[in-house]
């Protein structure tokens, strides 16, 4: 059987199954509208640590540490780790797997991280590479803060386009032989830059990325929107929604009725004056382990598109005047 | 056939042949001992761009370009890029396949990069997932220095142990068919940290982390170490070379003899004023391309194992006084 579907997507022979799988998230996370669904809320914004950084690598790992405890699997018997965060040099990634020892490659694709990571991680085991892998992603929202925008401490105001960072990881094992839900195909993102430079509307640059890979994957595999229960984007948030659903509709796909959003789902907008949404790599993540594959596994959804979504900037480029890249990545989990 | 070995290692079932490959180095490297061998060097450090990252960027878009030529493919036919690079958010990586316009996964290992970028596009190769994958990765001088370093108008004295950062991009594109050389397996490296924090000297922060990767994929594959015509490493330098030997005799492997590191061969470092040696992403994908395939294609070498390394560190961790953690990759490439 064929494994290359169409032009950017792989359907699994062999699918690949979520063993287990974790979310961490910190105070505002705790209080949002999935709160209680969180493996472990942390209150202290720093987890005990001296700054920001180290911080959020103690989420990250502590998301891996349980999604192992809740899989029966120790960390040596994982053969591989595909991580991803926002901060430069992926500090937050590394800084955190080497204190679980586990053989690493890091993946980068912004908010979208998680996405890829998932990917690497599902072809390493449908290929027979590796019997257990982790696949991981964190975001601060002080240390994205810090990264790309002012320092806290300025105080700077938020313009309603914004999104606030997730603080928080989310940490998922794969494997071939036991899991209640299979990534079963991918569809890898292609860079898509329709010029926004504004790194206060994220969902504004994210949405054509989205859009395109969600039109790839439905013609790749042959689909029609309503063939998946929920077509799931990463952190558009509700400016980039209006602009997916239009350029969708445009393209002749209408995903009014099972579109949703991590970026929307994870905070109560109003309420916790999070402006479009919730945004980062740990929203995609938070969302998918607290959310989206306890319904999967419930059986009250069966096929889901999952599309991480993810802006590739820099301090630099932004410093440079240059527009905003953006990528998604698409990842197919189905009830098996 | 079973394709876990050991601990870290995959021996692949289907070879992963190197279609082609190409490497663009600027004018240092092209007046370096591997100057000649390079497909392209272009004198000028801005490549008729507006800063350093851009430029950066068209080295990527271009070696690529290149190998896609010799490879007489087109950039339509490749299924999946898995690009990296030095700078934060890759930038240089996304910016530059962008413009390609193919399918895209970030990968980063720091300058260890083309090693992660070659793993997991020989997985996805090996699994059926992709018929054509473009792995690369670049660096550029004057972009590393601003991000990690001082200013380069500062003028600031560089230490002995310090290395210097290749400007240029190296890429392979990988295939089931063809080609003369395959990467017949890899060990996937775990992060290593003895405490060095100091960012002019990378050499001795990632000889342990070299060690230990050419330590397992010894004992994954059952080797001894005169059963490689070459044991590559990145970016040791002169001094992380000597760390290296010790470090791997203590362990009872006696790699004198077949050691060979990437950043001693890329320049000649009393004439060229390189102090420790050559570094970055480019350093490795360079010396890939232009001395050891051609050695491999030639038939003069049958096997060897390249271990580029890393130096995981950002602004960010040295500034917070952390230390610097290293990996290493493991790639097994033969004569087919």
């Amino acid at each position: 059987m064929e494994q290359m579907m169409g032009k950017q997507s792989v359907r699994f022979q062999n699918p690949v199954k979520i063993a287990s799988h974790a979310c961490v998230g910190g105070k505002k996370e705790g209080e949002g509208p999935l709160g209680k669904r969180l493996d472990l809320v942390v209150e202290d914004p720093m987890f005990g640590q001296d700054n920001w950084e180290e911080s959020e690598s103690s989420f990250l790992k502590t998301a891996g540490e349980i999604a192992l405890r809740k899989g029966k699997r120790k960390k040596q018997e994982v053969r591989m780790a595909f991580c991803g965060d926002l901060l430069g040099q992926l500090i937050a990634s590394s800084f955190g797997v080497e204190k679980l020892g586990i053989p690493f490659y890091g993946v980068y694709g912004a908010c979208s991280s998680i996405g890829a990571a998932l990917s690497a991680g599902a072809m390493a085991v449908a290929g027979g590479f590796a019997n257990l892998v982790l696949c991981a992603a964190s975001s601060h929202f002080a240390s994205a803060e810090k990264e790309f925008r002012f320092p806290l401490g300025y105080g700077s105001q938020r313009p309603f386009s914004a999104t606030w960072t997730v603080t928080g990881a989310g940490a998922f094992l794969l494997n071939g032989e036991k899991g209640k839900v299979a990534v079963t195909g991918i569809t890898t993102g292609k860079i898509k830059d329709f010029g926004v430079q504004d790194p206060f509307n994220m969902g504004a640059c994210m949405a054509p990325a989205a859009a395109d890979t969600i039109y790839q994957n439905l013609k790749d595999f042959g689909r029609k929107p309503e063939e998946y229960d929920r077509i799931i984007t990463g952190d558009l948030g509700v400016i980039g929604q209006k602009i997916l659903i239009k350029l969708l509709k445009e393209n002749g796909i209408d995903a009014v009725k099972n579109h949703m959003d991590c970026g929307i789902e994870i905070f109560d907008g109003p309420e916790q004056d999070t402006h479009a949404g919730g945004s980062g790599c740990a929203c995609s993540a938070l969302v998918l382990s607290s959310l989206i594959l306890p319904k999967l596994e419930s059986g009250e959804w069966k096929r889901v598109l999952f599309v991480p979504t993810g802006a590739l900037l820099s301090q630099v480029s932004a410093n440079e005047g240059r527009t905003i890249p953006a990528i998604a990545h698409g990842v197919v989990l189905e009830t098996v």
